[in-house]
């Protein structure tokens, strides 16, 4: 699993990368002035010393900046080491000995269009004295109007995720949907991320199916995201409209920040500042 | 000292805004387009509930949105109440009784001008079991070929500080200096938030003394500030330079989000959000 698990995440990091320029190239606009050339994603290599000095792996991140994605991140990574005292009590598996082991596939996409969600996915498998899979994917629609459980994206995203669930038996859709809102939610204000998806974590039954199952989730997130995109894309937004986009962007970079495990985590454990970070916009605004 | 001290914050409030309002005033540009007219101080009361349910105190924020401030916030805040368990080893005097009190002034500022600097200015007066003063001031020049100690802004920003300690036998002004370094620190990136300041807490030698100190750390920000900005006001900003603002305002949402223990204590302990969030700039860039 520690050989095809990565394998599976770079390939499912290709096929991502090439829906999303496929949307650079095929999107006829309305485009913001500043940018109306297709992007394409730049791929930078990076790699990680572990804190004991030795060679701790690293990963390679895609990043587009385009005519559709003002930003958009798609990572992969398998890094390995030793889990700094500090960090021990808090990861299952690490009590009985401190080294871990992890790979996984990150996306994060900021759109121009205020009328296109932003999106976050991420799926990984995780080696301590246990192993388990992990992941999810979550929508974040940004004008007011459109955060509610009503609207046509919400309910495509929602169930391209109960889809992925259903298909696997054991996999709890309702479960993981609560998961999502309790996680992605911005506990300094009472106030959701977004409207939800699905989250899960430290899954180990079987290994075959849990794995089949984390492939499932990407490819949800494959399938779902690219049509919920192209549905919004030639639909004209207001200055007021990129304003709300804006300050909901704010709002993104204090949970990222503030609450997200991964991000945090990252930084204090010597991740690549460059690729954790990349999940933060491009512009946002604290009025 | 728990009458006085409040009272005089709230006159250094008044004081700060009188000379930030006169800035507004007296400035001829030139001005970003969307921000010609000098701006005003916008007063908001808030009132806090203990986590227990009783009163909890409250503040007063006041907000500025002008021409040569993009946003300045300077704030007034006396809350008490019983630290939630899980703060009270963090906090000196808490393991022998829950109540605390505290009072204070802070300000930030974020100008429209890439040559003004950032500024941020805390004091506060601190009473658990044991009674103490705090605060300090730094500075954050945006613009990279103006973030050295040979900067003019720097030399008399420090000059600023260092007079402040010296008419104050016993304030070992290198001490203070060294500390405000050590954490306006991004440890992330291994950088410095700015050009620094200084930075003292827990002070409780002689209680007339150290409040004296402590007035002396406000006047001095109230001498120098308006100084180092009516300096830089005239001068003419590029979009580069305008980008590279930015981007560093980036940097300054990540300091406080991440690191900043005024910023994370105050949204765990149920602060008032808005108060706490206006710290974070306006506009700000990850590219």
């Amino acid at each position: 699993m520690q050989t095809e698990a990565p394998v599976w995440f770079a390939l499912l990091r290709d096929r991502l990368c090439a829906a999303f320029e496929r949307l650079e190239d095929e999107a006829e606009g309305p485009f913001a002035p500043e940018a109306t050339e297709p992007g394409r994603f730049v791929r930078t290599p990076w790699s990680r010393t572990d804190h004991s000095g030795a060679d701790g792996g690293g990963g390679v991140m895609s990043i587009l900046k385009g005519r559709v994605f003002e930003k958009a991140g798609i990572h992969v990574s398998t890094v390995h080491g030793e889990f700094a005292p500090e960090f021990r009590a808090q990861i299952p598996g690490t009590d009985q000995h401190p080294g871990f082991w992890a790979a996984g596939v990150s996306l994060i996409a900021h759109p121009w269009n205020p009328h296109v969600p932003t999106v976050h996915m991420n799926t990984r498998f995780v080696v301590t004295a246990k192993p388990w899979f992990g992941g999810g994917a979550d929508l974040t629609p940004v004008l007011d109007r459109r955060r509610n459980q009503e609207d046509p994206d919400t309910e495509s995203f929602h169930a391209a995720m109960e889809a992925a669930c259903r298909q696997h038996p054991g996999q709890p859709y309702p479960r993981y949907k609560a998961w999502c809102e309790e996680y992605f939610h911005l506990k300094h204000r009472n106030e959701p991320r977004g409207i939800g998806g699905i989250f899960y974590d430290y899954l180990w039954t079987e290994p075959d199916t849990d794995f089949a199952f984390t492939r499932a989730v990407g490819e949800a997130l494959l399938g779902i995201y690219p049509e919920i995109a192209r549905r919004n894309l030639a639909t004209p937004w207001t200055e007021a409209d990129r304003h709300e986009q804006q300050v909901r962007r704010g709002r993104y970079v204090e949970f990222n920040l503030l609450h997200d495990r991964g991000t945090i985590f990252g930084l204090k454990t010597g991740g690549n500042v460059a690729s954790i970070l990349s999940s933060l916009p491009p512009t946002a605004r604290w009025p």
